[in-house]
């Protein structure tokens, strides 16, 4: 297994536990766990696929559904477990964010698509999953949460591994590199509140 | 026109009669009545042909998008003799179901894809109009609902056409069963309130 | 350039801006104005040209990328000069829907494809992008909204194309009757309230 595979599959298996709490926090069945895991997990890579007009991931491969499917298993009966259930949405969506905005951008640098197409599909990735887990179901997007710099993370280590990849200073090592700082932005927005300045509005909405 | 061909017709007409009952609900115009019947009605078999990379259904055939337009048109004029246009809603996307899931199977059989895909196909083409209408509409999708349990009854009428196609039990019967088999297992939720055991949380969202 | 490039063009200039006005309302940072400004101004033109197999356009050409992200920079550093930021988005959104309309009508029309499909690829690329912009920022869809008659406009202009090129009446000046007649009828919507007869319910929601 390629390293980008297994970037692929890790940020399927961590989306899909965090599409499995939104369903736990929605009390679903058990299919409709395995539905919110899927949709999470595989998400973003559809569109990525659908777009750059492969093969859908899940589609080629439907291991894919499988790990999804365990990971929304695990959750139904695990869940209980743990003492609060949005932390650990947010933490494990950190981790799959630094898995799959490598995996994508890997994807398109590996297509040899130019560097504007390399960040999108990065960000793409890493934010279509999650966004259509918040908007199925009718929360506020984890992107459009204030203080919340959700694309901006997956922007720099999609940048990372452009950089990385495009210098030649760690060739072959960009996936990686990539997958630590979109991992070091993101705790840092968690445990610190790290952000780039906001616009601000004067006057309440009009 | 194969039993494949009339199912489809069939779900798209009648998730075209709900999707123009939730515009009726939000007081369209004639052109948002046909708007809400069509993504309804072609959403979810849009989506399973964009991913199987086959012409998408109303592109190859235009007369879908026919079907559900006169669906939506004659809602406008007549919604207002239903009594509850919320019942109505309900147990039409119930017969709905019924025709899209093994509809959706049934292709995904017919092109020779594995049991997982088979299966997921027809919970997509089933559930995914019935979401986008949801989640345009801004209400909570009836997926997501507490105690209906619409993907997993999605998922049973996908199975039962596996396993009469599969098994050579009912050869060529397999769509009849699996809409049969979808639509009990609907009705029963609807007017039983037959359930899998949901996920019970303890503490409040945290 | 054809005009139709420039209908396209002017199309993702003006809805990049409606996207990044309600970036502004959310008090993102920069990225995610990009962000909104990208998935408003590209989102419908994305869908027709996957519909429709075709490359999609930012994948092609990636200039368009750079023209919403242009002008999401400039309303991150210029939205506080604007009095009413809702005022701005309805309007630039009228604008942007008369140039949507048209080129997406016109590439269906190009295309050879019949009439039934050249007016839904107007009325999708009018106004997909908007719906999405909506649905991501959690708010009722302009599509949706009483006696905002949004998908008639694009029906219009849609139609109003195919007429001027169909009957030879005005043929190569369809795409600027169509843009024209769509804001004329988006305009009088927003500034005289016209509007279809819309459905009226008589009991409330049931």
């Amino acid at each position: 297994m390629t390293p980008l595979a297994m970037l692929d599959y890790a940020s399927v298996l961590v989306f899909a536990l965090t599409g499995a709490l939104v369903a736990s926090r929605a009390q679903l069945d058990i299919v409709g766990f395995c539905f919110m895991a899927c949709l999470t997990a595989l998400g973003g890579g559809t569109m990525r696929d659908l777009l750059l007009d492969r093969e859908v991931l899940w589609i080629g491969n439907p291991a894919y559904l499988a790990v999804a499917s365990a990971a929304a298993v695990t959750v139904f009966f695990g869940a209980h477990l743990l003492e609060s259930r949005m932390r650990a949405i947010l933490w494990l969506d950190a981790a799959a964010l630094s898995f799959a905005v490598p995996a994508g951008a890997g994807i398109a640098y590996g297509a040899g698509l130019g560097w504007p197409l390399v960040l999108v599909m990065g960000v793409m990735t890493g934010c279509l999953g999650g966004l259509m887990r918040d908007v199925v179901a009718n929360e506020v997007p984890l992107l459009l949460k204030q203080g919340e710099p959700y694309a901006t993370c997956a922007l720099i280590g999609a940048g990372a591994l452009l950089l990385a990849e495009g210098t030649d200073m760690l060739p072959g090592r960009g996936a990686l590199i990539g997958a630590i700082i979109t991992f070091v932005a993101r705790a840092g927005t968690l445990a610190f509140g790290w952000q780039l300045p906001v616009y601000k509005s004067r006057p309440p909405r009009s």
